[in-house]
């Protein structure tokens, strides 16, 4: 089943305690495509400018993902992020941030795009992400991502959201944030309150945790020592549990289990390397045969 | 198997956001033994005041724990600890401590205590700690804890104390500071170098991780909204597991993965209310059918 994701492509400059890349690629849809695509076809919508690498595109296209939403503007410039990771690689800075064109970004989808059913609403304004919903009418499972500047200054925005998406994706501090709460088992019941079926609050190195009507439950990310980058990871969880989600075709509960695990573990390759550089060396089988070792690490 | 602990006994003062309690029952040896009792019996090693609650005891005894270690001496004050939780539960501040008689502990095991086989070394001077090693030599199973003052300030002795034991738990902000390290499970097989045969962190709300040569493997905390006092967590922690373990009567790796998530659950209660408050309302059939319920949580 196709699986549709809106939000932003950009060109990262990431500095970490050890090494420095500049205008990588990025953006919460690229790293959610690329880690969904070992599960589905995706299609993805976004803005970049004319300075955009069109081997960028390419490489995207290589792996199954659908950019004829992805529009070139001319005489416009690509989202450009630029961030240091503190020595314990979990908090970082942001240098610098020029929206460019993704600040004018106003999806509008083809008539083939509008027909997904399953959609996924990257972090961005949460008015844009309303637009994308009111044109995907058909969709049997839509999701959204959100972030601290729209909880802080468009929080009306973001409540009004909240109320007409199936799930929600945000990590612990956001959580807090909305709910005020800090524990995060009250959070995420309470962000539940707010309108969404499921909740899923990501906790980094720290594995996510799961809220719906009739479960709570937390699994842990899978350890690893090659933490390289974590630019990409919370869109790399969404794309590997939505392209798992898409896949599969249902959202059970056991498959929204299943689908979890799976996200963390994509998670878990897109940190061992900068941009996707990782994540391109792996497939289906490398994501199964760590599945397996995850399993397996929570079974006794 | 008999389980023997060395350790302190206190009387804590606690301030939450929420709720303040003075001169509760606490210590390192007694959380321990008593999450540790659900499992096997337990000897208790420690010193107290003169101001020391007689009722104390008895609960401690009503549990089979096996108080004769427990000194009791004249003139002498118990130690106290005051702290304050900050609104996460997670960090606190220690607005006083009056190490009193706990100052110049200095264990002599009786002639049936030193045949212990399995001992664990609650948080203490790793001089201490060693003193009590010298005496349990029939041990088959020696497993301590530290914290950052011993890392800091007596870092020889604990480097010494190392290499004598077969575990050693600690948290992971003390896996940090002894190893230098962010990446935990770098910290973890680091900590593993120093000595232990084996090697857990403790990380709070997330979870523990746990690291042999031949495995590693980390277990979330079992998600609670009930968090009202999170003083003594680690030391339950730790009673669950070495009870577990000494009520086994082994540690094969299958078993200690167990042992794991028996402290973990355990931990669970303990935070559940302040002091012992939670842990004297529940049995073993409590925490098998939390057992059952986290098992199955993280199975899909």
């Amino acid at each position: 089943m196709p699986l549709l994701v809106v939000g932003s492509v950009a060109l990262d400059s990431v500095e970490t305690p050890t090494a420095k890349r500049d205008d990588i690629l990025g953006g919460s849809a690229v790293f959610f495509s690329y880690a969904a695509s070992y599960f589905t076809p995706v299609k993805l919508v976004g803005v970049v400018g004319e300075d955009w690498p069109h081997e960028y595109t390419e490489m995207l296209q290589q792996r199954n993902i659908d950019t004829a939403g992805l529009e070139v503007r001319a005489g416009a410039k690509t989202f450009r992020w630029r961030g240091k990771y503190q020595p314990n690689m979990n908090d970082r800075d942001t240098l610098e941030v020029h929206l460019n064109v993704f600040g004018e970004f106003d999806p509008v989808l083809s008539e083939e795009f509008r027909q997904s059913k399953f959609v996924f609403l990257a972090n961005g304004a949460p008015v844009v992400q309303a637009k994308v919903l009111d044109q995907v009418t058909d969709a049997k499972l839509t999701v959204a991502d959100t972030m601290d500047l729209w909880i802080r200054e468009h929080n009306d925005d973001l409540l009004a959201l909240l109320k007409r998406i199936d799930g929600l994706v945000l990590n612990d501090s956001e959580a807090k944030l909305l709910t005020g709460e800090e524990n995060l088992v009250l959070a995420g019941r309470k962000v539940r309150e707010l309108g969404p079926r499921f909740v899923i609050i990501k906790k980094g190195e720290h594995g996510a945790m799961f809220f719906s009507e009739d479960e709570t439950y937390v699994l842990p990310a899978y350890p690893t020592d090659e933490v390289v980058d974590p630019t990409g990871a919370g869109d790399s969880f969404a794309g590997g549990m939505m392209g798992y989600l898409a896949e599969q075709d249902n959202f059970e509960p056991a498959t929204l289990k299943r689908a979890l695990a799976h996200g963390i573990l994509v998670a878990s390759f897109n940190v061992e390397d900068f941009s996707l550089d990782r994540m391109q060396k792996i497939d289906r089988d490398d994501i199964a045969r760590r599945m397996e070792k995850y399993q397996k690490m929570l079974l006794f």
